[in-house]
């Protein structure tokens, strides 16, 4: 259990300062528009900060109950053979009680040989914490492929580059991240496992036990310094990601387009009007708000060409996405010190 | 969430009647003695009262957890298709809150349409909860041995009884729980690895959660209303337990003896002369108690025959073992209303 | 067993068919560029044909280790409450003989009560099946993104579209397959666990697996016919391929470029010399090719300006490709029937 | 894959020698009667030699399957960056053939740098091992119990006993394999979703499959060598199996009486009259078999003492069990070498 406390004061030095640098990136790149994906498609416009932002608030949760764990989750492990400390007579609850003390760790309210949810539990936050850095590890590889550009880590020498390949810059630091997270889901699971104790003390569950929390925060740890890595120096494709959101003529914008007209015609018209439109920008190789441009005012009468442009106004994106960084990085900064 | 809401709600209260069943239990038992087993090895007595309790204590702090969870890790989720509610334009915030409101669930400080971790940490909960459940299982299934007996299910019409084998009585409702721990760990570590999302949509991991969330509902509550069913109407064995704590002609107190007699000749050759007393107690199969008594007062100068009798004395092992168990039931009694 | 054959039958039956597309698919494109990408960077020209083909060559292994499970690894089971058939007297081996002729399964050595390794390895195999799957959806997926737009699921009403959307063409199918995949590994993990099974009838483990194996046969043939369904109507996007394989100035010909200059000044000379045109390419926005035919003569003395061209001939890389693509469907054509 | 090939060697050595162990455990004790457990409840006789033979069987058709993959599911692996070998011109499968040659490996039909379906096929067999001994172990562990005492490892010095409760026993090698066996079904887990690989080289599921392989085989082997030292020295404790056999007043046979009068006075008369006469063994602490010759004459007419005699004869069980047993060492016999 010391060596518990000491992982999760580790982990959560690290994740914090980890967070606090994601939270940075984020108030950067408020308003540095970028394509949102759903499915992998291009679905409609965020920010960059609104991605990291997005990574950010579910870091703070987890590491918000990795310090109650730490808090409540921690207990001294004494209890003689079966737990009830009948050796030490009378003395029991007093010895348990000052050897927790020195040791600065809880006392527990009873033995927990063999009822091991409190290891299950640290093992479970890592797992999690673990699985939240492989999906930002994820999210910045698909940002670094090499047609989309949008990411791009760093090059350190010896690190990411190829001789031969020097159009490559791979993603290196994010790979060990996303490699580490394979590991921890099915490491939870064992421990998880290992809960079906025998008796006062089990028969080769309690042993597992012994490398499975290890690994968990080795591998936890482990893809949190490669994922640090990953942002030193991250390198941010802002004209990428502004030809991405160019690359379908528009297209992006044909929900706002039918929100703008369905006032006038209706909800069901105002789709049908506008999947006509998509279907002629895709086919003419034409920007959908040029094509809309000439032919909506004569379907739509009363359809200025002001509430055209403006379904196709990117800020009509950013300031959403920009305002929910904003409030999230606020809420934080009041939160400080409250953990 | 309003599901995942509703099945918390529904697990806190069947476990809540649960554990109360145990406590009564445990009181009950206090004092009722009872080997304590490591790797499936007697090892010193306890109570029966002092096992449930330490199955007790366990599932208490899992219950907080998951108290903590119902008020803490739920949230409305409404986010358009990026998570922005651009199509909302200013008033997205406000909508989403009023819809927490009605709803009667959190408001999420940020979308969380690819940030998984509450999804994730709630079912590790359901599965350590599980994993706990099948511990108490596994051990009633092993205190029901034909060759131990300390515990029975109840019979009823149609369950654990065999006409042809009539004196089976199958620990049918524990296999049910201890089946339904098979499941768990896995479906947790599924839904783990399910955290690495795509982007704002995942394509795959999202739909999985689907399914993976309700199935650890599912096994958990199971194996908690299995479980349940065992402790209606569990014979406990008094005698058998008396008969297997005797089983080893008193060997089980060879510690308190070498305890006992440790100040006079030191603890390495307290073991020593122990152990030998031992092997003649196995070789001869009498009582360690009468060898001892005619044995050691020649080998340890001034041990008085009360302190050879007071180390095969059960009640030491008992009142400590009792001492934990109300302890426990005090703790929990000034607690209620308050987790 | 009898469903463990049946299920081993329809996999076999609607996997052979989903090959048969696949080996049609890797011969139509044997020779279609297309970039092949390592990290999800792109790193050297393939073709269509050849990516498929080795999707192809695993399914066929798979296919066969099937088909060996199906002729070796099924048994009847039949044995009483503990294996020995004791009841049926002397007579025991013959009804079990005559019992595994009549089902048409193979007779079992011995009782395999508590011997599960069948169950598990059929368990397993379908679990690799399904990831194999899975591996398939998820490269379709990334080749559906909208940036790259190699693939595209054909788009039937109802599926795949979104009216608002216009732009998105959603990997339905492939995302059912990716989730399929999701949940498969899990199952396999808790199969290859429920083997620890008690002495002649497990308390637990037993009853777990039959809801296990089922999943799994479920999932594998869910994601088999998901991935029908991708490739049926399947848009293969040629010109995108093209576009993407121009996307980097012809810096993915850097290895070959250096492979040609080798031979007269050195390995490590060349790569130097090419590092430094590739970055040239990079900074003037010009192709690599032109910088090197204008560069490299001056640097390489001795170098004809037919191997520098030769070195950006994109079917040096398709050559090859195909050549794998055709010795794989002669082999597969000469094998047929001997499976 | 030369270490894999190594690896796959070493394991099926070890495991030739174990399996010769357990074969002769087999035939030496194939007619030392025990009692065989159904749910941990006794059931009916059996004997150790066919306890272990079940054991046998099962270890030997993984050793098949183990041995079939050594043969065909091992894979030279050199292809380039992408698999093409487009680096070698023409050359390419020549030189891979000679390599495959060189290394005394497999040819490959085509690429596998992400087509894994060998190494996952090869670990899942790993787990399938692991968890046959994890069985094994753990029957041994609960034959070990103190109250049933019908198995003991070994006592070897620093090993199994403890001086201070020289009574105990411990499974300390049986628990090393059980505690093993706990690793494997989720390493096996983690690699299959290792086989969701990216294009032509993954970005993270290739480097988790780096220790996931060695991991299996390192746990499998540790089983293996942790039972090796369980069974060496054994100590099979006869007189208790015909304690543990005799400890419920012959009630085990209570399904052999009902079958011994069942066609005097139809199947389910013959189960009545049993229940009954069970009740009253249990409730007048007198052996059934007394109770049944004092009794069933007057109830069923025609029925001789000699029936009644035979129902409760032991032979009866055992010879089909040894018979078993005598038939599968035949069979292994008679295989010899043709593995």
């Amino acid at each position: 259990m010391l060596q518990a406390r000491d992982g999760l004061d580790l982990v959560a030095r690290d994740l914090a300062a980890f967070r606090d640098r994601l939270a940075v990136l984020a108030r950067q790149h408020a308003r540095t528009p970028m394509i949102g994906r759903t499915l992998l498609q291009q679905a409609a416009p965020i920010t960059l900060g609104f991605k990291v932002a997005g990574w950010l608030a579910g870091l703070d949760r987890t590491a918000g109950r990795l310090a109650s764990l730490r808090r409540r989750g921690l207990a001294v492990q004494l209890g003689g053979p079966v737990g009830t400390l009948a050796g030490l007579g009378e003395r029991g609850p007093e010895i348990l009680r000052r050897l927790a003390e020195e040791l600065g760790l809880p006392c527990p309210e009873f033995a927990w040989h063999t009822s091991r949810e409190r290891i299950a539990s640290i093992g479970a936050e890592l797992g999690i914490l673990a699985g939240q850095l492989g999906k930002i590890a994820g999210d910045v590889i698909l940002c670094m492929q090499t047609e989309i550009g949008e990411l791009r880590e760093a090059v350190a020498p010896g690190k990411g580059g190829s001789s031969a390949l020097p159009h490559k810059r791979n993603p290196v630091s994010s790979l060990f991240a996303a490699a580490a997270a394979r590991h921890t889901p099915h490491l939870v699971g064992a421990l998880i496992g290992c809960l079906a104790q025998e008796h006062e003390r089990a028969a080769g569950a309690w042993h597992a036990e012994w490398s499975l929390l290890p690994q968990l925060f080795g591998h936890a740890h482990a893809a949190l310094l490669a994922l640090r890595d990953t942002f030193e120096g991250l390198e941010v494709g802002e004209a990428a990601m502004a030809r991405n959101i160019g690359a379908t003529q528009g297209l992006i914008f044909a929900e706002s387009l039918a929100g703008a007209i369905a006032p006038q015609v209706g909800r069901g018209e105002a789709h049908r009007l506008v999947e006509e439109l998509c279907r002629r920008a895709v086919a003419e190789q034409r920007p959908l708000a040029d094509i809309a441009r000439d032919a909506l005012p004569k379907q739509v009468p009363g359809l200025s060409p002001e509430a055209i442009r403006a379904a196709f106004d990117l800020a009509r994106h950013v300031e959403p996405a920009a305002h929910w960084v904003e409030r999230l990085l606020a809420q934080r900064g009041s939160r400080e010190g409250t953990d």
